[in-house]
């Protein structure tokens, strides 16, 4: 597979466009006209059909139909019509997914769900290189708690033995954020249940990029986010899954009106809601969340394998490019070379990668970075064409050799995932 | 002040309109042309200036700048910033309010952070006839703790009487979502106090209306949402703030890297944020967040206590034109008579209350209902005038006269707080 698409020149790259049955996507995008943008995993670019959106939300549903817009204009049937928007992207059955909160609300609630359900266990098993918030829900999730609990750190290779019948969950995030290593969450999950414990997968860099069925893996909750490959706009409202075998006996501590089985009849106590309506907390920010739906209306109509097949052949066209020069540059690929294996993105390392990304964005390539070394070049599938990532490669290497990073204006900045 | 403002004609408020300082904003808002908008106190209209905000934030913040926006254009900072326009408002000092995720969750985020604090008591004190959501909150948050709390439930009259040494907390909404009393805040936070427990408030229906000093009356924790009387848009996210004296000991259990105090350290461990960002989760909803912010800048140069005035003047003019016929048509008055212990709204109890706002609907009057009998009339002080107020409660005679609220047409229906 890397021969065949290995391009000789920028015209190879040229060619597999032409032949892209997802090419014509691109045009549904707003794009920055100066710039090769490689962060969609970690924010994706503004589908044009989302500025109408938008703007109808505000000046006709808002300003117009105001509180009606809540039953007319269906703000409230929102988390759920996205929901079963996103259901079939993941496998998973109708009314099984809500979108509501952010990612690190919906984590705090999934393991919340899942260690009561496994009451007697104590231990958690997570991924230490994990993007650290994952981490940082479940210590805090657990510290509060006060029941005990600790956290098993391994990394990829060690995490099938570590997961034995003391365990209570497996919290994994299915493509590493920094690495693009994709794990095989059908054998974790088998693993999990074969010693009794849950599994609750974080599929923020998976969804929009890389085809996941909780449904054949038999999946106990996700997570997941709408900013980066389903392009649903900054920070936008994260989506919870609960298998339906957990969807009676979960609950989950947030419960607010939204979650309850009878909203308008203003009863005191509590009573909680059917089915995954309980993981619902609150009134949502409806501008994000209707953001969110043309974006995803352009990802549900395309078969996962074709959004990884076309990651994959973006990713080897800049990786192809780059090969000839990898080590004479100190470059590493810190990503799996297997595209089958690989998210979104390609994580090259670098002991100046932050600089070298600086570099790059003053020629018009936009990537990130996460220390301490790794650069991710985000390889988005529906509006990126394979002669952006040819001419990405050719910027890197073009920076690396006039050693155009070695300025001061090129320290070190945070940027976000 | 009744007879002062007594109007005997609807030419008596059209001079409290041209006296009116606050009347050249209501040229700020996109309203409806078609009807008098009294759902305020639900979710308040578009400004003018948030249409042009929330366009620029998606074609060119979000579609041009990307990623590069969490910095350039202030993306990352928008919680603090917005809290620190919030907290003068409600007379608290800057760097103790921030605005993320919703009403639910920081009340849930408040109370968790008010028990660990005073973790040997056990009684939470409510009014049970309080919105429910915030009942649902602090039963779901105990009841899955599993500590063996309970709630005292009591209403406004016997609140000081219920705050004994077993009392860790009162969780209480300063004004009543159905009634519109207000509770007197400095008076219960001193009696909780006394006793040694903590007082956490729900400011959600007195932003923008209300005067209220959360400093001097030492509240510890309070929450409040921003689209009511704030005008911040449908679900907009909601205020936390953490009493100075708290910010160090207080730890709420939803601790994502936004909570972290190096978020870009990427460190495998939870460390807490210094001060109020630890109530922070993840990332926010930027478009619901950006929208916050030119309502909030309205409210925010305005002197609480002349929002106030205005409420009370425009709900007397409501009051006057419908106190000769209260009786007659069985409708009864259910917030209190005088302005200054009511919030923004004036409730209305009649047995076909949901039929009459129905009725009123059809005459371009909107109001909204609370089972079971309870009409709700929202006097923003903002964008109404005291002749909408007027025209309201003279269609309102008209639909009780002509009981045109009985038709089979208005049938009980669903609204959103």
């Amino acid at each position: 597979m890397r021969n065949q698409n290995n391009p000789s020149s920028r015209i190879h790259a040229e060619g597999l466009d032409r032949a892209d049955p997802l090419a014509r996507y691109r045009a549904q995008f707003e794009l920055p006209s100066d710039n090769i943008y490689l962060n969609g995993h970690s924010l994706g670019p503004l589908p044009k059909a989302s500025l109408a959106r938008l703007t109808d939300v505000a000046a006709r549903e808002w300003a117009r139909d105001l509180t009606a817009s809540w039953n007319t204009a269906g703000w409230s049937a929102l988390p759920k019509r996205l929901g079963d928007k996103i259901a079939p992207i993941i496998g998973a059955p109708a009314g099984s997914v809500v979108v509501s909160d952010g990612v690190v609300t919906n984590l705090f609630k999934a393991v919340a769900a899942a260690l009561a359900l496994r009451p007697e266990r104590r231990v958690i098993v997570m991924e230490g290189s994990n993007f650290p918030t994952d981490n940082y829900v479940v210590q805090g999730l657990t510290a509060w708690l006060g029941h005990g609990h600790t956290i098993r750190f391994v990394e990829s290779d060690g995490l099938l033995a570590a997961i034995d019948p003391q365990v209570a969950a497996t919290v994994l995030t299915h493509v590493h954020y920094k690495t693009s290593a994709i794990l095989d969450m059908a054998a974790i999950t088998a693993r999990a249940h074969h010693v009794g414990a849950l599994a609750v997968w974080d599929l923020s860099h998976s969804i929009g990029a890389v085809p996941v069925d909780v449904g054949t893996a038999k999946a106990d909750f996700a997570v997941g986010c709408t900013y980066k490959y389903l392009n649903g706009g900054p920070g936008s409202p994260a989506f919870i899954y609960v298998a339906p075998t957990h969807q009676a006996a979960a609950h989950q501590p947030i419960t607010g009106w939204w979650a309850h089985k009878a909203p308008f009849a203003f009863d005191r106590d509590y009573a909680p809601a059917e089915g995954t309506s309980k993981m619902l907390t609150g009134s949502q920010p409806i501008l994000s969340m209707a953001a969110i739906e043309p974006g995803l209306d352009m990802v549900a109509n395309i078969l996962p394998e074709n959004l990884h097949r076309k990651c994959g052949t973006l990713g080897e066209t800049f990786l192809a490019a780059l090969d000839p020069v990898l080590d004479g540059f100190g470059l590493a690929v810190a990503s799996p070379r297997d595209p089958a294996k690989r998210g979104g993105h390609v994580a090259l390392d670098h002991a100046e990668g932050a600089r070298i990304v600086w570099a790059l964005a003053a020629r018009g390539v936009m990537a990130d970075f996460r220390a301490p070394t790794t650069m991710r070049f985000g390889f988005s599938p529906l509006f990126l064409r394979h002669v952006d990532a040819w001419d990405a490669a050719a910027a890197l290497i073009e920076v690396l050799k006039t050693r155009a990073w070695d300025r001061p204006e090129f320290a070190l900045s945070a940027t976000v995932t």
